[in-house]
C-alpha cells in the first residue's frame, strides 16, 4: 500500500497531524490554498502563523494543488474549520477514491444547516460509503502534540475496520488512539465543549476562581450529555476522552483560542472586536448559535449555551449572565442531572 | 432555635465553613487542640499557619473546650483529618445531642479500617441516628471561599430533611449547596479524586502537558466511577460535583496538596521528605493505600492508583509509572470504560 497521506488545511491542528504522520514514517502531503504559506512549509518547514518558530518535519509537504494532495493517497485526514467543510468536500470530489481512508478531525456545527461534519462530507462526496467515514477527537492540544507530549484521542467510526485502519496510521508512544464506534456522541462531544470553553474564559475574565469554573465544566458536561444523547449519541462517551477530556483540556489551558475569545469578552470587548484581535477561527462562537437552535430543536434546557447566546449576541454584560446562571433556588443534584428539566445553570 | 453552630478543627477548609456560616449570620465556635491557634483567632481573627494573613470574622470564636463547642449548638461541621476523625468522634461523643445536625467534611477512608468517614462516625457516636449523618463534598478550595469566589458544593444524606437543613445553613449568595441522597458516592468520590490529583502533579511534574492530564483525570474518572459504584455508590453522583467536580479542581488548581505533592515527587523527592516539607495532612497518600486494598477488595482494576501506589510505597520511579500506564496495545473507548477489565490507563 502507498505510504502517501494527505491532511487538508493546514491550519495549527491539521499541520500537528501532519507531524504524528510523518513521525511515523508517513510522507504527508499539507494541502494548503495559502501559496506563501506553501513555500513556507516547503522552504523553511515552518508554518509561522499558526506555530511560529516550531520545526516542522522535512516529510511533510505542502501543496494548493487538490489533484496533487489526493493522487494515490492511502488516507486523507479533513482539518478544515467547520464553515469551509463543505467547500473544500466539494473540491474533493473529483479525486476522492473509496479505498482511501476518510479522516476528518473539525470540531463544529455546519452553521447554517446545524449538520455534523461527517454529514456534511457524506452529502457531498456522494462516490464515498459514508458508513466508513472516521471522526478524530479528543484532548489534543496541536502545540503540545507538535512537541510529542503523552496525549490521547479517539478516532470513531460506524465501519470498524476504518476506525482501525487510521487508529494503525496514528498511533505511536507518544499519541494514543482508542477507537470507539459512536460518531454522533464523539462530533456532538467535540464540537460543544467549545461553548463552555467559552465559559470557563468568561468566569476567569470575570475573576471567579477555580471552584466556579469546576462547577461550570459539571453543569457544561451535564447540558452536552443531555443534547448529545438526545441526537443519538451514547451517554458513555460524553464520560470518555472526547468528552469530558476535551472539556477539561480546552476549558483549563490558555492554549485554547475559545477561552480565550471569553476571557477578553469578560474585559466587556465587544464580539467583533475580540474576534478580530485573535485573528483565527472561534468555533465556539458560531457552536454557541448551533446549540441555541439544536436544544430548541430537540426540548432541551442549555442554560450555560442560552446565557453565552445572550452575552454574544444580545449585549447582555458577563457579569449579569454569571448572576443568573448562580440562581437562587434549592435544588437537589442528581435530579437536575438526571432529568432534562432546569431552568439555571446553578440553580 | 439557637443561631449557635459549631466547627471543629480549625484547618483551611474548617476555617472557610465557619466563614461561610459566620457570613450567615451565625454565631460559630471553632474548636481547636492548639491554644496559641485558638488565641490567635479569637485576638488577631486569623489563622495564621493554613491562610495566612486573611482576616476572620468576628463572628467566629475559637475554643479548645468540645463541652463548650457543643452546648446547645444547633449542627456541627467535623472537618478533621481522616487519621483523627475516631478521636475527635470519641470526645464529642458525652456532648451530641440527636437534636443537632451533624454534618462532615472531610475526604478520605479511615486507614486502618478503610470505613468511610460516616460509619466511623456512626460508630463512635451510638446516641446519634446514623441515617442522618450529612456529607459536605464538591470543588471548593479553602482559600477561594474565604474570599467568597462562587462556589457549589453538595450535601449528601439518607436523611433529606438533615441533608436540607445543612443546605439552609451554609447557601447563600457565593455558597451553593446542592442535596444528594448518596452518601456513598459523595464520600468515594471525594475520597478517591486525591489520588488522581496526586497524579496529576506528577505527570505536570515530569512537564507532560495539558493533554496528558485530561487524559488522566478522564481515565482516574473512570476508575473512581468503577470502584465507587461497586462499593454502592450511584454511577451519576460521579458525574457530578462531587465527582468530576472535585475531580477537576484538584488536579488543575495550585492550591491542592495532593498536586503540589505530586509535583514535588516528580523531582525524585523520596515520599517522606515530600510530606516533611508540606508539613500539612496529604490525604491523597493515605487514600491511594485505602484504594491499593479496596480495589483488589472489590475485584476492581485501578490502574493509575496501582502506579501511584509503586511509586509512592515501592521505589519505582515517576517516569517507569508514566510510561506503563501509557501501554501499548490497541483498544476501545467505550469498552473500557464499560468493563472493568483493563490493566493499564491507556492500554
Amino acid at each position: 500500500m502507498s505510504d502517501k497521506v494527505a491532511v487538508l488545511v493546514a491550519g495549527s491542528w491539521g499541520t500537528a497531524i501532519a507531524s504524528v504522520l510523518a513521525e511515523n514514517q508517513l510522507d504527508v502531503t499539507l494541502w494548503s490554498r495559502n501559496e506563501q504559506q506553501v513555500a513556507e512549509i516547503n522552504n523553511e518547514h515552518r508554518n509561522h502563523r499558526f506555530l511560529g518558530d516550531i520545526e516542522l518535519s522535512p516529510r511533510i509537504r505542502a501543496t494548493t494543488s487538490m489533484e496533487e494532495a489526493l493522487h494515490e493517497t492511502r488516507a486523507v485526514f479533513v482539518v478544515a474549520p467547520s464553515a469551509s467543510m463543505r467547500e473544500v468536500a466539494l473540491q474533493m470530489r473529483p479525486f476522492l477514491r473509496q479505498e482511501t481512508i476518510l479522516v476528518h478531525a473539525t470540531k463544529g456545527f455546519e452553521a447554517t444547516t446545524l449538520r455534523r461534519m461527517s454529514t456534511v462530507l457524506a452529502e457531498e462526496l456522494p462516490q464515498y460509503d459514508p458508513y466508513s467515514i472516521v471522526v478524530l477527537s479528543g484532548p489534543s492540544h496541536a502545540e503540545e502534540v507538535i512537541k510529542q507530549c503523552p496525549t490521547t484521542v479517539v478516532v470513531a467510526s460506524e465501519n470498524t475496520e476504518a476506525a482501525e485502519a487510521a487508529q494503525d496510521l496514528l498511533i505511536n508512544s507518544y499519541f494514543r488512539v482508542y477507537t470507539n464506534p459512536d460518531v454522533i456522541g464523539v462530533e456532538v462531544g467535540g464540537a460543544l465543549k467549545n461553548i463552555i470553553a467559552l465559559g470557563a474564559g468568561l468566569t476567569d475574565g470575570l475573576g471567579y476562581g477555580d471552584n466556579a469554573k469546576a462547577a461550570l465544566i459539571t453543569r457544561g458536561l451535564a447540558e452536552i450529555s443531555r443534547l448529545g444523547t438526545a441526537m443519538g449519541g451514547n451517554p458513555l462517551t460524553f464520560a470518555g476522552l472526547a468528552g469530558i477530556g476535551d472539556l477539561v483540556v480546552t476549558c483549563t489551558s490558555k492554549h485554547s483560542r475559545n477561552w480565550r475569545a471569553g476571557y477578553t469578552l469578560a474585559q466587556g470587548e465587544p464580539l467583533e472586536t475580540v474576534l478580530q484581535q485573535m485573528g483565527m477561527v472561534v468555533e465556539g462562537v458560531k457552536t454557541t448559535q448551533a446549540a441555541y437552535r439544536l436544544s430548541r430543536e430537540y426540548g432541551i434546557t442549555m442554560p450555560i449555551a442560552d446565557e453565552l447566546y445572550a452575552v454574544l449576541f444580545e449585549g447582555k454584560s458577563a457579569i449579569a449572565a454569571a448572576q443568573d446562571l448562580m440562581g437562587r433556588g434549592r435544588t437537589h443534584e442528581i435530579e437536575e442531572v438526571a432529568k432534562p428539566v432546569q431552568t439555571k445553570w446553578f440553580g
